[in-house]
């Protein structure tokens, strides 16, 4: 077991290694002001596969089983998960307890952020892509113009992450998630980036204990980067690395579609090419995307580039209708520069040519 | 004209008085960093009575009429004002300027609060009940379950009002926003008390100047209590004095068929009667019954006990499922009281009885 803490707004522990569950009960009980009552919120996938190691780990009063991923975070689902912590009768000393994927944190994130103008929340993470999303207190729903642009800053009081939940995860749920953890290896940590590059050479293959490490550290390099910037003034940012292309992606494929973490990683080839012509980058990226590919990771887009244009322009980065990226002067040194349509144009030109690489 | 400062997260400036609105230019270009669109929301009825006074003063990229009073503090309602929201391009730098009463407030400060998870707003408040709820950060929506059970604590950038647009309002919702002025007497502030009750003798006639003094007397009690809680940990409650009886009469009657404020002084009347039995307070309550009387306030419940005290086990204030109550030790002195039900009857009998004096 790891054991973390997460500062930003008051710390918080992250409990991260097999049987974490286990713990879940004292961190609830040891919360102050006491819990008067407990609403679980949960993933109805994760319901059905982990019933029993549920119940028995996890002491609610009241609990909401929420659809399946993206499908949680509509504005319907919001009002009915606010309608099921009013009959529960949740007061302000109540906690709301999030146990699945990134779209269930955040629907019940942004539940309890909002509930009474806010009470605790404590996330139980189930997937790799996760690890990214129930740390920092990022919470949100859908609108149907835009993903992620309804929500909140409001951290959690815990993250118990076992990794119980990580053996039945699809592969390519798997992969997904695992574009995050390469993610903050290329944002903060290039000898990390290394230990992944030499390490990693098949997601199915992926050890246990190596996995657990690599959750870990990029669990820190958030935790790091957030507790420095909780509410995206400047250095959080960074953590958007690949999600301006990659987000723009995922929009145009139809959320759900292409997974998220999918996206970002042809979003931070992307930003890695738009960095090499902008910022000077020195970076092997032939090679890093023949490993990316070895993993699995399809970089092939069929957008046409003026849709794709479009989309980057809603992007919460911008400021005054100027697109902004995260891009890389080095690995480890993230910034971010407004960047000209023509020059967009030419990278995902560029991009399209190097899908033939193998 | 008054100038005052609210020092909640970041202060700001409260103006209140006649052209205060031709402020409202220079508050917005003088705000860091530079803002860069605006979009305004306005209640359908002061659009109405006031569109030309309004873009006058008002400098705005994009503009949403909201339904009049509660209508627009539905979840429906919130997610077009997104919508609105992200069709004008709002970025993390704009700004929502929200005119109308504090229904109006409420829905566009919870909108500013929750767009891209927060972004800057001002209060333009059209009605006296709105010289509360514009200061203080308090936004909200209601559910089908609850009044204001959804929202956050986001302070305004301003507040700026203007007494233009208190001389259409109706007597009606003049009396509803005069009652939450004699609430800040009653928690706060003995010497104001004997003004207002000295002072005022009808609120048909009441001088302009007095007016301006009163709100400006009931934002600075506000102001005070907020700065020193926030987020409601503690005193902050106290500014609910009245309205746990209040919001149930509210409820029963079905939002809108009684006004907020004539319910808060019926509220009032009760809390008194209670801090009578419960702290000893020492106040004359039948001499105040008859002053509210004169001004026009209805102070006769319909209602049966049993279901008010259904709603009043709903309230905010509540924790492991006690009932709340704001009492007076004595006027300006209030304190918070868990409340056995037997109690609440028998007040709620005796206040019965009161409803004859003359």
């Amino acid at each position: 077991m790891e054991y973390l803490t997460i500062h930003a707004g008051a710390s918080y522990p992250v409990i991260i290694g097999e049987k974490a569950l286990s713990e879940i009960s004292q961190t609830v009980r040891e919360l102050k002001p006491a819990v008067t009552s407990v609403l679980l919120l949960i993933d109805e996938k994760v319901y059905q596969l982990h019933q029993q190691t549920i119940k028995q780990h996890i002491q609610y009063d009241s609990l909401f089983i929420l659809p399946q991923g993206e499908k949680a975070k509509t504005f319907s689902v919001y009002e009915q998960a606010m309608g099921e912590a009013l009959e529960a009768g949740l007061d302000r000393h109540s906690l709301i307890i999030a146990c699945g994927g990134g779209a269930t944190g955040d629907l019940a994130g942004f539940t309890a952020a909002t509930y009474m103008r806010g009470i605790r929340y404590i996330q139980v993470p189930t997937t790799i892509l996760a690890h990214d999303s129930a740390v920092g207190g990022k919470t949100a729903i859908n609108h149907p113009l835009g993903k992620n642009m309804t929500g909140a800053f409001h951290q959690p009081s815990a993250v118990i992450y076992d990794s119980l939940f990580l053996k039945t995860l699809p592969l390519r749920e798997i992969r997904s998630g695992f574009a995050e953890v390469i993610k903050h290896a290329l944002i903060a940590d290039p000898e990390f980036l290394e230990e992944l590059l030499t390490g990693v050479s098949s997601l199915e293959k992926l050890e246990p204990s190596f996995l657990q490490y690599a959750l870990k550290k990029g669990i820190q390099i958030k935790g790091e980067i957030v507790s420095r910037d909780e509410r995206e003034q400047n250095i959080r940012a960074f953590l958007n690395f690949g999600h301006t292309y990659g987000h723009a992606v995922e929009a145009w494929s139809g959320f759900g579609e292409k997974l998220h973490g999918e996206c970002v990683m042809i979003g931070m080839i992307y930003a890695s090419l738009l960095s090499i012509e902008k910022t000077g980058l020195d970076f092997p990226i032939e090679q890093f995307i023949k490993w990316v590919k070895s993993l699995g990771y399809e970089i092939s887009i069929n957008a046409p580039f003026e849709e794709l244009h479009h989309l980057m322009k809603k992007d919460k980065k911008n400021l005054n209708r100027n697109i902004r990226f995260v891009l890389l002067k080095a690995v480890g040194q993230p910034e971010l520069v407004n960047i000209e349509s023509s020059e967009l144009e030419y990278i995902h030109q560029l991009l399209k040519r190097k899908e033939e690489i193998q």
